[in-house]
């Protein structure tokens, strides 16, 4: 199979920092779309991957699975884009078609497992697949996204991952107008999440252990804020919320947040803490409520919340980053020290 | 209030056997009727409550919370019963009837906290409530239940507790034909939950770590038996189940059964573990599943299961006893020696 040479920034090792690289991109197929990056979010799970801290990283490793960018060619069965339209790719650049879940359409929850945008087996041309930190991706048109035009190309590239990630469990279980959600951890995930409950019309409470977070949770349109180091507090909403949707990949007490939950409500983990979360039973029993976990959302779903944000203007909070800081952002990452994506201005590839 | 002095069976402290003694039952009020107890079966929160392995007995503990009787008298508003009739009392007597849950018909779960049949601070004596391990127990109609004359009255008894703990998940996680139910811990409650499955026309696999409880799951109607002890067996069925009930009390790995779910499966917890439970955010989150609790059910609900069970035939497996053997019956249970539930002749108290 054909292929081309492009610029990209990975690393070759888990301890190595990253770096420019070449890698290779396969020419269009018939159902494929070639898109020129202009913008990629920086994910936690791109840490994650390229300091093989879920032990399952191979190298290079080049991340990034918040892409905005043009499309510059397409396969001659391709009619979802024209060469010159916005496109956007997220986590998955595909996944089998024909399991229970693809055909339901949700293939983020693929049988056979799908394919991740890097780091996953590449169909095409062996080896791996490669992120968003390059020139460019080639990807079958059903994974490719169309971005509204009046959204910011720069603060929407987070919405591929950070966005449907909170945008699909809070549609599963039914967020809306008279609907009270709790949002625990206000971060990248957790400040999307605020934004799209909120414009969804539902009463937001945002749950968070710092003090110092109220003003900003209230800005990103909290209309309550509770203090989880308060037990008082704590106690005092207790039974309050119909979901929670927590964005926190620590280790955190979560019965502490489960008691929270009216009955038959739903705690759902879209943080992936390393360690098990102990879970009493007692926690769970007496309000008949749920702890479940969610993982990104399905292209349909991913093209309705890119709709759901032009509709209600919303994007981001980001800081516009060239790659050549990506190891410093990557630092920042850990301390949280970011509101709330960093975001790379592709242009700086070309450097 | 008036009062009447009754014989019944209990303990005056965590460490003493339980023993012949008297206790007051309040003369009917209203909307009262008095039942003439035939039969009670022995659940597993007898024994807790009787050795205060909850930490909250006030003593002396009558338990008891699986009544079968007759009506003996009513009071002069009661429409439901007339006196003759059968009549049962499970594990609530009383509830606030003005929450949330009571007014959708829950009175399981009681916002202002329901009034247990034995252990719960009594509203017309004051005191404590006790239970059905005495002669006679006098309870608003609205907690009575009516008893289908075609069930054998003995093995009826565990379905006030065991029958109703079960059956009332099954029915709210949609349990019925085409769906695929794993049931976990083939005890008291688990062996109604394989007979009220199969009633209910699922696909019904007990999972069980003892390969000598193959034969019985199957004679109690399982189609399908897993052995957790056999890595082999639980990998091949993995993501198999729609629906998984848990009645086990002991600690377990949760994640060796959550991974059994399909996608959106859930598995509802009716057993209550002691310890926490430690939950690995990705036993939930590549499948979207949940793990859930429930506790006994509704008086509605719990008036459907005893019409579902006489409709099906369907009772407990029982072992009959006198109630001077209800200290041997705990240390029995304790050992997990019983198919499937002690059931004591309240006709022995008179001895």
């Amino acid at each position: 199979m054909a292929t081309k040479e492009i610029r990209a920034f990975g690393t070759e090792a888990a301890e190595a920092p990253l770096d420019s690289l070449n890698i290779q991109r396969r020419d269009v197929t018939p159902h494929d779309v070639e898109i020129d990056i202009l913008f990629c979010g920086i994910c936690h799970s791109d840490l994650h991957t390229a300091r093989n801290e879920w032990h399952g990283s191979v190298y290079p490793v080049v991340p990034g699975h918040e892409i905005v960018g043009k499309v510059t060619r397409v396969g001659n069965h391709v009619s979802k884009f024209k060469v010159g339209e916005l496109a956007a790719v997220g986590c998955m650049v595909d996944s089998c078609r024909e399991c229970e879940s693809c055909k339901d359409g949700l293939e983020q929850y693929c049988e056979a497992g799908n394919t991740l945008t890097y780091n996953s087996p590449d169909k095409h041309l062996g080896g791996h697949t490669y992120g968003g930190y390059s020139e460019s991706i080639v990807v079958d048109e059903h994974f490719a996204l169309h971005v509204p035009e009046s959204l910011d190309l720069a603060a929407a590239a987070p919405l591929l991952c950070a966005g449907v990630t909170t945008y699909s469990p809070l549609k599963h279980w039914g967020v809306g107008p008279g609907v009270k959600v709790g949002i625990v951890g206000i971060g990248g995930l957790g400040h999307m999440g605020v934004k799209l409950a909120k414009a969804m019309g539902a009463h937001v409470v945002v749950i968070t252990t710092s003090a110092s977070k109220t003003d900003d949770a209230k800005r990103l349109g909290a209309h309550e804020v509770i203090l989880s180091s308060d037990a008082k507090q704590m106690r005092e909403n207790a039974n309050s919320l119909d979901f929670i949707l927590d964005c926190v990949s620590a280790s955190h007490d979560i019965n502490a947040y489960l008691r929270l939950l009216k009955r038959d409500g739903t705690l759902a983990l879209v943080g992936a803490p390393e360690h098990p979360l102990p879970v009493a039973a007692f926690s769970l029993i007496p309000s008949r409520r749920s702890l479940a976990g969610s993982t990104i959302g399905s292209i349909g779903e991913t093209q309705e919340m890119l709709d759901f944000c032009a509709q209600h203007n919303i994007t981001a909070d980001i800081e516009l980053i060239n790659i050549q800081d990506v190891n410093k952002a990557y630092d920042r990452l850990l301390k949280g020290d970011v509101h709330y994506r960093f975001v790379i201005d592709m242009a700086s590839l070309k450097n």
